[in-house]
C-alpha cells in the first residue's frame, strides 16, 4: 500500500503534524482482531483491571456514592490497592458515610493522603476531626466538585465506577439487574471526565445494554465483582422516612410556607432533598396542590418515593434525578420515561453551562445549625466532629428562587438556632426562609416573602426570637473548643473556601 | 462577610490559586436576578447571537447536516455572517449537500477560506473539484470528523446547531416539533465540543424540554428562528428509496450473502447505509431471517423506514442511530425506548473510547468505484470531480467483520469496478466482498467467506473477472485528466492523508 499511497500524495501539501496513511490498524491496533475488539475491556480480576489502569502512587481515584451506606464498592477498591502496595493516593469520591470507618486503617498507613468529599460521617469523620490526616481534606457539594474537576485542582486519574449491569463493552446502568441504587448521576460525571473509566460491574449482560447510562465511549475496563453495594440500604441515615411527630409538623409548616410564599403557581418547580422533615414536605404539599388545581414543571434533585408519587397523581410533570433515594424512585427511573437520570453537572454545577439547580423555585433543606445570619452549617455538630455532607445543599440555596431550610428548633437539648454556627457550609444570604416547631423566621432580605407568610397568618417571627427561644430552653451552649490545626476546608460551590473545620480539642 | 470569612480562615493554609470566599454571585454573576438566571442564553435575532457568541475573523464555525438536502440553516448563518462582515472563516460541517450551492459566493468572497466536510455535491462540489478555493479542502469520515476534533487540529470555536426544539436554558431535539430531522447524533459531538453552542430553534417550549438530546448544560445561547429545514428533503439523493430492479437484484444477492457468509447467526448485528441497493438489502434479509428464526442484536448507523419495520415485527432488538434517514426513523426514534440516538463518536470514531462500528458483524456499502485490491472511491465521480461523501464508510468497514460493498457493475456506460480508484476513501484491506449485478467477488484476504459463499451456490467470482467483464461492455476508460493541483486531501479516520483530490483539467 505504502508505495501506492506516495504516488498518490505526491507532491501534495500535507499539513503539519499530519502523516500519510499507513494502514488501519497502525493507530487502531485493537481492530486487528475481533478478540481485540470486543475484548479488549474486560479484566479478569479488579488487581488486573488497576495494573491495567495505569493507576500510579500519588494518583488521584474517585468513587460515586449512590448506594450510601449500603456501598461495597470503595472500601473493597481501597483494601484491593493497599494490598497491592500502592501509598499516597488522593481519595475523591462524590461522599464518605459512615461504611467506609474501615479508611482509616488505609490512612494511616499512608496508602490514602488526601481527601476530597462531599461529606462524612461515623468514625472516619470522628477520627479525621480528631486530626487523623496530615493534609485537611476538602469538603465540597455536588456541584462544586464538578467544578473543582473542571477548573483542573481535582484531576481524577482512575475512577472505579460500580454499576448493576455492564456489557463487556461499559455500556452501563443501576436500574437493571439485581444491586439498582437508580441514578448515577454522579457517577457520569466521573465517566465523562476521569482519564481512565473502571467499570465494577455486578452483572455482564450482552452487548448493548440498556439504558446506558454510561456510556460505551466513556469507559476504559469492565471487571465482574460479586457485588457493588446494598441498595436496602440507601435510604439509612439522611434518607429516612420519619414518623417522627415533630418532623411532620415541621414538614406541615413548611407546605404552607410553599403555599403561601409567592412561588405556588401552575408550572412551579420543586426539591425536597433528604432528612425527616424535607422528604415528608413533599407528602403535605400534595392536597394544597390538588385543591389550587396547579402541577409543579418539575421535581429536582434526590428523588424519593414521595415524589414519585407525586408524579404518578399527575401533580408534578417530570422529575430529574441527580440520586435515587429509594427503591421507588430507582423503579421509576427505570420504567418511566418523564423521570430522568441527570448528572451532578447538570443538576447544580455553577460554571456549566446551565444547572438545573438554577429553575428551582422552591428547596426544603435541612440544617445542624442556623445563625443569626442565616447561614447554615451541614457538616459538623455542635461538639465540632464533622458528621454531616455539604451535599447539595449550597447549590441549591443559591440558585433555587426561595430556599426553604426545616428543622427543629432544639435536637435532644442542643440548639439548632444558634448565634454562630460552628461551621458555615451555605451562606445565609442565600437562605430565605426557616421553619421551625416553634415559628418562621424570615431573612431580611427577603421582606416580600415575610409579607406574604405574615397575611397568611402563618406564625412568622424573627430569627433573634427563635434564638432567644431556643436559649431560653437549653441554656446558652459552651462554646466548642478546638485547636488552632485545620483539618478540614470547606469549599464553597465556586472553589473558594468558605470556612475551615479545626481539630478538635 | 468578609470580616467574618476573615475571622473563620485566620492562620488557615490555602491551597495554591484558592480564594477565600466572596459572596454567591462573585463568581456566578448569573444568579443574581430571576431574569439573569432563566433569560440569559435567549437571544432576539440570530445577529444578536451571533454578536453574543464571540466569533471573530479567522475561527471555525460547525454546523450539522441530518436536513441534507433540506437543510435551511447552514447558508443561513453564513449568508448572516456574509452580511455581518465576517471573513476568513473555517467551515465545518458535518457534512455538505446540493444545496449548499450558495457558499459559492462566499468563498469568492473570502468569507469562507477552509472547509472541513464529509463530503459534498453539485455546484459547490464542481466549483471546488475545479479550484475555486485557495486550500485543499479536508474530506473525513463522521468518525474521523471527531477524531480530528478531540486531537485538536479541529478547534469548533461556534456551533450552530439546529434544533426543531428547545427550551430558553437549551435542552433540545428534533424528534418533536415541525421540522424533526430524527437523531442528532452529528449535533450531540458539537454540543460536547465547541466553546460556544448556539442553537438555532424552530420552536420555543417551556422548560425542562424532553428529549434532551443536547442537554443545558451543553448550550451558551439560544435563538429561534423562522425554519431548520424541510424533512421531507432528508430521503433525496442518497437516501433514496429504490424500485429500479437492478438495485433490487443487487440488493437480493447482497442479502444472500449476509446468509451465507458465516455471521448469520442469532443476535447477530447489521448495518444496510444509503445508496438504493443498500437500503432494499434490509427488507430483503427479512424472511431470511424469519426463516432460520434469528434475531438481530442491533441494526447500527444511519436509520431508514426499513430498519424500523425488522424492528417493529421483533426481528432487530436494538435500534443505534446516529442519522434518521427519514419520517419513519425519525417517529420511532420519538417513540421507541429500544431505539436510541448515539453521536457520531459513539458511532464510530476509532479513538473513542468504543465505537459502535467496531460491534458490526455486517454491513451493506455503496461504491462510485471500487478496484482491483478493493480500494473504494466514493467521492469523486469518473470525472474526478467530488459528488459525494465519505461519510461512514471507511469507518464501518475497518470495524465490521464483513463489509459488504453493492453496486451495479456499470452505471450510465461508466465502470464501477475500475483498476485503480480515482480517488481511494476506503482502503481495500478493510472490504471482505463485492456484490453486483454480473456476480460477486470476495477479498483474497477473506478465504473462508469465499469457501462459504461458494458453499452456498453463490455466483463467486474473481474482481479481476468483473473488471474485465466491465471493460468488455464499456471499453477501457479514458483516464481523467488532472493538474498537479490539490484541491482535496482525504483524510482516513485516523487523521491520516490516505488520498488527495486534484484539480480537474
Amino acid at each position: 500500500m505504502t508505495a501506492a499511497i506516495r504516488e498518490r500524495l505526491r507532491g501534495a501539501p500535507l499539513p503539519q503534524g499530519v502523516a500519510p496513511f499507513a494502514g488501519v490498524t497502525a493507530n487502531a491496533p485493537h481492530l486487528a482482531t475481533r478478540e481485540t475488539k470486543y475484548g479488549r475491556k474486560l479484566c479478569n480480576s479488579l488487581e488486573d483491571a488497576i495494573r491495567a489502569s495505569g493507576l500510579k502512587n500519588g494518583m488521584t481515584i474517585s468513587f460515586h456514592h449512590a448506594f450510601r451506606e449500603g456501598d461495597k464498592t470503595i472500601n473493597h477498591v481501597v483494601d484491593t490497592l493497599a494490598a497491592m502496595g500502592f501509598r499516597d493516593l488522593t481519595l475523591a469520591p462524590s461522599s464518605l458515610l459512615s461504611c467506609n470507618a474501615p479508611l482509616i486503617e488505609h490512612i494511616k498507613s499512608g496508602v490514602i493522603r488526601r481527601i476530597y468529599t462531599s461529606g462524612m460521617r461515623g468514625k472516619l469523620a470522628e477520627a479525621i476531626s480528631n486530626g487523623l490526616m496530615e493534609e485537611p481534606i476538602n469538603v465540597h457539594s455536588h456541584g462544586g466538585r464538578v467544578h473543582l474537576i473542571d477548573r483542573g485542582e481535582l484531576t481524577l486519574d482512575v475512577a472505579f465506577l460500580a454499576v448493576a449491569t455492564a456489557d463487556a463493552f461499559g455500556n452501563a446502568n443501576a436500574v437493571s439487574g439485581r444491586s439498582r441504587c437508580g441514578s448515577l448521576g454522579y457517577a457520569m460525571v466521573d465517566a465523562a471526565r476521569a482519564k481512565t473509566v473502571v467499570l465494577l460491574a455486578e452483572e455482564l449482560v450482552p452487548y448493548p445494554n440498556a439504558p446506558a447510562s454510561i456510556r460505551q465511549d466513556q469507559v476504559d475496563l469492565v471487571v465482574k465483582v460479586d457485588q457493588i453495594g446494598d441498595p436496602s440500604k440507601i435510604s439509612v441515615g439522611a434518607a429516612r422516612i420519619t414518623s417522627n411527630p415533630r418532623e411532620l409538623l415541621i414538614a406541615r409548616l413548611a407546605a404552607d410556607v410553599m403555599e403561601h410564599a409567592g412561588y405556588f403557581e401552575d408550572g412551579f418547580s420543586l426539591q425536597t432533598g433528604t432528612g425527616g422533615s424535607a422528604t415528608a414536605t413533599a407528602r403535605f404539599i400534595e392536597h394544597r396542590m390538588m385543591k389550587k388545581g396547579i402541577k409543579a414543571a418539575f421535581a429536582l434533585g434526590g428523588i424519593t418515593g414521595s415524589i414519585v408519587d407525586l408524579h404518578k397523581k399527575g401533580l408534578i410533570g417530570r422529575i430529574l434525578d441527580t440520586q435515587s433515594f429509594d427503591a421507588v424512585a430507582a423503579q421509576s427511573l427505570a420504567d418511566n420515561p418523564e423521570h430522568w437520570e441527570i448528572s451532578t453537572n447538570t443538576y447544580a454545577n455553577l460554571t456549566s453551562k446551565g444547572a438545573c439547580s438554577d429553575r428551582v423555585d422552591m428547596v426544603i433543606l435541612s440544617a445542624l445549625e442556623i445563625d443569626l445570619n442565616f447561614n447554615v452549617n451541614v457538616i459538623t455538630g455542635s461538639d465540632g466532629v464533622m458528621r454531616g455532607a455539604s451535599g447539595g445543599h449550597s447549590d441549591v440555596a443559591a440558585g433555587a428562587n426561595l430556599p426553604i431550610v426545616v428543622g427543629p428548633l432544639i435536637r435532644s437539648r442542643i440548639p439548632t438556632v444558634v448565634e454562630r454556627c460552628t461551621t458555615v457550609v451555605t451562606p445565609g444570604e442565600t437562605i430565605g426562609v426557616l421553619v421551625t416547631d416553634h415559628g418562621i423566621a424570615v431573612n431580611p432580605n427577603r421582606p416580600d416573602v415575610s409579607e406574604r407568610l405574615k397575611a397568611a397568618g402563618l406564625p412568622v417571627t424573627s430569627i433573634e426570637d427563635l434564638y432567644a427561644r431556643a436559649v431560653a430552653l437549653t441554656g446558652k451552649p459552651q462554646p466548642v473548643e478546638f485547636l488552632d490545626r485545620v483539618v478540614g476546608l470547606i469549599r464553597y460551590r465556586d472553589g473558594s473556601v468558605i470556612d475551615v473545620v479545626r481539630q478538635v480539642k
